[in-house]
């Protein structure tokens, strides 16, 4: 069948729905490895890992719902960019996760557990504001706060890279060390692309 | 002329499959980087230049064709996609080489063999795909295959950083072989974005 | 108001103008930091930040210019990549000054100096050619020059990493100033992404 005679689109909200409910279960994961001790890393990233496939699924679900419908309820290449957006922060988040344990990391720098914060806040506010997608409503707040949080995670993030460089670490802890805090860097910018494609649909819709 | 009357959609077939065909000749030139002395790799590293120099021409034939014909033989954007991902794995797998050479690499880090591997497995796959876009048969074995190469490109590509930082190399030899491994993983995720937009094409058309 | 009765198209000329000419002011901002005192980098950053906070909002205009005319003067996407190009090289340009001021660099890389002049005269090359979208005419020349130059300061850059890991520099010290000459590589890539629309559009409209 090429065509659907009755278009499904309010799945695409429902999909994107779950798709940002699975990143607040990420963000709070990836809380878990602050008090973790290196021991209980692994499990922590075996559960990550699992979070990442079910965003997996939710993203290919996406693109598989677009490429089978006639009709969608916003631009095709703004669901595109949404499901694509929300897909990358995940993936961000895996991978911190992720390299902490491939690399044996002891401990982790002071200050990540800012980045962190800022990201647990950002897909707090993604998930709330996706069901708004439907009515286009009481959006502006979510894109201005987000982007406030991406600056903020910025100068966190800066203020990690000035640390890892001062002179205290050993050169094969800084590549290690600046790999992960990159990872949650680009974690938050997958955050801010989410918002300002949200923000696009918006504005064509205005 | 603006538009072409009699459009050459066909030729765009002939270009995707020489420029896989293309992918072959430069994993296989990848292939002589594993047992050559490095006086030679000089050499090895002007043959997969000239293979690259090869890919651009057809990328660039293909962007050419796309933005002067009127009719596609399918999405203008997939095409691009298709074009962008093929020309994706060319320039990291002659990047690698490249890195080779310029870092004056004294030895390649034990297990890139299964890397270059893989590689000329999903280039012969690819180009034996190819040819079948034309008629959309038998393409599902080809991304399915393709898929489980790169999840067995990344299990190796993780051993290798593993490998590398767990204490035996000095950091600069880290930095220069992590580059040079991330290249040929780099040239994996492509292979796989290939897969995923001929996936595409054929959903779209089904 | 969802349609312009009477599209201001024009002004997408006048905008991407001034992208192109706020390159300008950030590449010459780019040439004073090869002089300056490490005392007074600062300063040079918060200009080039300046320029580009100007260059977002010019990036921004255009989005939003786009997203909410019905009629434009060449294709959408190609609006929005040379809009995205423009802003890439910019913060590329930006980048590279942070991270000198960042890491707390003391002395900049011999050669560094041929990569800043690369942009510089790429930036100029671009503001001129601007203008000439309006006609679509004398533009060959522009492109080819503009790949001529990034070809040059990939040779540029290539020299500089060869130097970086040769042996003579501190494992720390090749971590911040690669991240720093990476950067600029990126500003001329950005250019020639520029380019490189420009001659897609130029080819569509021929």
């Amino acid at each position: 069948m090429r065509f659907r005679l009755t278009p499904r689109e309010t799945s695409f909200y429902d999909m994107f729905a779950a798709s940002a409910e699975n990143l607040v279960t990420g963000s709070r994961i990836l809380t878990e490895l602050l008090g973790a001790e290196p021991s209980a890393r692994g499990d922590i990233a075996d559960r990550m890992r699992a979070a990442e496939h079910a965003g997996d699924d939710a993203t290919h679900a996406i693109f598989h719902q677009l490429n089978s419908s006639f009709v969608t309820p916003f631009d095709r290449e703004d669901i595109y960019s949404l499901a694509s957006a929300l897909d990358d922060v995940m993936d961000a988040m895996e991978a911190a996760v992720d390299l902490v344990v491939l690399y044996q990391v002891h401990d982790l720098p002071k200050g990540i557990e800012y980045q962190i914060e800022v990201l647990v806040r950002a897909a707090e506010l993604t998930a709330e504001a996706m069901p708004r997608l439907r009515t286009m409503e009481n959006l502006t707040e979510y894109w201005i706060e987000v982007n406030r949080l991406e600056n903020q995670a910025d100068q966190v993030h800066r203020k990690l890279l000035a640390q890892l460089f001062n002179g205290s670490y050993e050169a094969i802890e800084v590549l290690k060390l600046k790999e992960i805090v990159d990872s949650l860097e680009e974690a938050a910018d997958a955050f801010e692309r989410v918002a300002n494609t949200i923000e696009t649909i918006v504005v064509k819709e205005s």
